[in-house]
């Protein structure tokens, strides 16, 4: 197989879809192709470190920061969350049938090299600074992402 | 960059993801791509003129008309909606920092020549006449997407 | 036109999405297209069979095999649901209009020869046995789909 690419826009931030994108970014790293993930939105979330960050902020911005889930293990599923009981049931399902958890799999995105990418123009509107997202990260607009999706044999919008 | 295609299925009638929609959409055109956005179900309320128009319609369809949102300034965001506030904030947030609104955005699709297609299906469903919807739109089925989608190097379902 | 191939993953289980993704599969079949669909975490309830199958199960199984749906005529829609009320209603709206159901859309797919796979770990998540699935599936995971996706022109996520 060639040196193909996969690119996902990880608009979600729901932890089940959030699971789904990186199973699917790393399957396709482990076979070899160059992956993009673009998280937007409230796929921002997703990168969020857990710990607060004091950061001066509107409070606009504070207000919205302290609304959002802080990283993979705050985050609700799509369906049948019951105000976290849902995402708790999932977590603890997957472990002890011995699926990687959210935060391992985003371990795993970086170790295998995955371009992750937080789209800036979502940080400006949810207030989101750099010293809360975790390290490793990519700062880029919609243009970078669509560079990188016209060069894609994947691409996918979660 | 040799002429290219990008296609999005916009199902969704979220404010948010009809803003990430437009923005994808805009951003490939500006690039000298062509665009198709095809909206279907809940994606043809962002299409709706905001005025009530009069139009012949069975009580049912009459009831789901009164029901779904009337174009950009009634959709709701997908998460933490509140009741609309979450989309009056968003909207107050993005105002605030200079971002397009999905007005801006839909207009701003149509100077560029995006080919705008509301789901003639999705319309009978929905009880949804060619009056209610905005200018420019073309009208067509699945066959039609599939057309565009086959030759995109981009496609997405928002 | 030559031989294509169009790649879904069904994510959600959400009635109108379904719909959606049966569709575009299917209308894609019809056009010569080779089509794979790949059913993972709520995409699975689409293909439950529609009576309780007694299988061997933990108690966290059997907890979510009683709380998930089962099979087409028991998905609600992703918005306007109210209990399950706007599910009939767009059921009732689609059947005066002569518009298939799920359920003809996935006799259609199969006779259609649409790939229709099962996530197999997705099945282990949320407890479903191959004896709770309708037949004529076939079992993979992420590599399979990964495989022919990488081979199709129509990728979507829904």
């Amino acid at each position: 197989m060639e040196n193909n690419k996969s690119t996902l826009v990880v608009f979600s931030g729901d932890l089940d879809k959030a699971i789904a994108s990186f199973i699917i970014a790393t399957g396709s790293a482990a076979m070899g192709n160059q992956v993009t993930m673009f998280f937007t939105f409230w796929g921002l979330n997703i990168l969020r470190k857990d710990q607060g960050i004091s950061v001066d902020k509107t409070f606009l911005d504070k207000m919205f920061g302290k609304m959002l889930p802080r990283g993979p293990e705050k985050l609700g599923i799509s369906k049948m969350n019951f105000g976290g009981l849902g995402a708790k049931l999932m977590k603890y399902t997957m472990k002890k049938k011995n699926i990687s958890t959210l935060q391992e799999l985003i371990e795993l995105a970086q170790e295998l090299d995955i371009k992750m990418v937080a789209c800036t123009m979502s940080m400006d509107v949810l207030g989101i600074k750099k010293e809360e997202l975790i390290d490793g990260l990519e700062y880029a607009g919609v243009a970078s992402y669509l560079a990188d999706a016209q060069e894609s044999k994947i691409n996918l919008f979660v």
